[in-house]
């Protein structure tokens, strides 16, 4: 009933879920994309995932509507809530920003494997990085590994022994360089995706929020132009 | 910042989520109400939530729309497969049943995890149970077990040293007759609750769905009369 060639690609139309999106559909998988709209300030985002999705011939996009921003607590959701802005990494890397979303991976994940139970499919992707992560706790090897076993005992597959679901994290120990370096090589276009916490009203990256300041290290790092425009 | 008299409580309107507030709320715990419309066929069990949450003196009552059932996959939420009836014992106990929703009570955790954190909250009830479960994997102790784990690991609140949260699942080692016997003890009222599978279009109960059947013989053992009308 399961078919291993199949995998669910968490993709939030970023450079990281990109690039994931790119590593899993170049190997022998058939990938089916899943993003969610949340509150998100803005719906960019969804855009580049759709492009995003479209370039790595996902089988299927679904677009998940979830209510996880109208519990509120997040820069990202709330607009009474400032983006920080100009933070040095100093800043980044001290506790948790404003701009966490609670516990938003262990939902994206959830709603993954429900998914994956569907299809029949074993493997789930995230581009989540513990490196260069922003200070998010879900983006952790000790949070993934966990999730992963916790899924193995919620699922009806795994429990029927059909087999055991992997959440693989491609990029968990990569530096963003090293990111974008891999996903050039497997020759993805990073002018489809999109890192800005706040971008203009013609969805311009503001450069200066601390996912567009990664974004930008991580291209000056890996000797690279980054393709798209900023405000 | 974290209050731990606050408790977030999972609420299906059924018999076990409605004894588990009675629990959740006879302590000294101030509790919020957590329910979901996600594709079931009846809404009834909706209302029947509402009121066992006012009965309850819930705080607040939330219920979050959420797209699991248009992932299919199950008999209470896809209309085309039918809702098994008057199965034996043997056969309930016997692999996983077609009114199995994918991973429902992992998302379910998952989405009342968030809103704990939100509110400050580290307790958080569900009212599962390992030994009338139906079938259901996500029943299960040791899936209880890990959501805890991976819900500490995956929150900024655990993360940055506030607390634990504790995944309270006070029904799991009844029978459903110990249940209704602890729910009567602490003056819970059964006529608020809805149970069945596949209800009329009055909402009275069918009385032969796995559900009906393990709920009235646990009245039946506890010695109490069913207050609910059936078919």
């Amino acid at each position: 009933m399961h078919d291993k060639n199949k995998a669910v690609v968490l993709l939030s139309g970023g450079l990281d879920s990109g690039t994931t999106a790119q590593i899993a559909s170049s190997g022998e998988l058939e990938i089916y994309a899943m993003s969610f709209s949340y509150g998100q300030r803005h719906t960019v985002e969804l855009e580049a995932a759709s492009k995003i999705a479209d370039f790595c011939k996902a089988r299927e996009h679904r677009i998940i509507d979830i209510d996880l921003g109208r519990l509120g607590g997040s820069a990202l959701t709330d607009s009474s809530i400032d983006v920080p802005k100009d933070r040095s990494e100093g800043e980044m890397a001290s506790g948790v920003p404003s701009t966490y979303v609670p516990v938003r991976n262990l939902v994206f994940l959830s709603y993954a494997l429900a998914w994956a139970e569907v299809l029949g499919a074993f493997d789930i992707f995230i581009g989540v990085n513990s490196l260069d992560y922003s200070g998010y706790p879900d983006c952790r090897p000790e949070f993934i590994e966990s999730f992963e076993k916790t899924a193995n005992l919620a699922s009806a597959a795994s429990a029927e022994g059909g087999g055991r679901f992997k959440i693989n994290a491609p990029l968990m120990q990569k530096t963003k360089a090293e990111i974008i370096l891999e996903g050039k090589r497997l020759g993805f276009d990073y002018s489809l995706t999109h890192s800005c916490y706040d971008p203009d009203e013609n969805g311009l990256a503001c450069g200066k929020c601390d996912s567009c300041k990664l974004r930008l290290k991580g291209f000056r790092e890996a000797g690279l132009k980054d393709p798209i425009k900023y405000q």
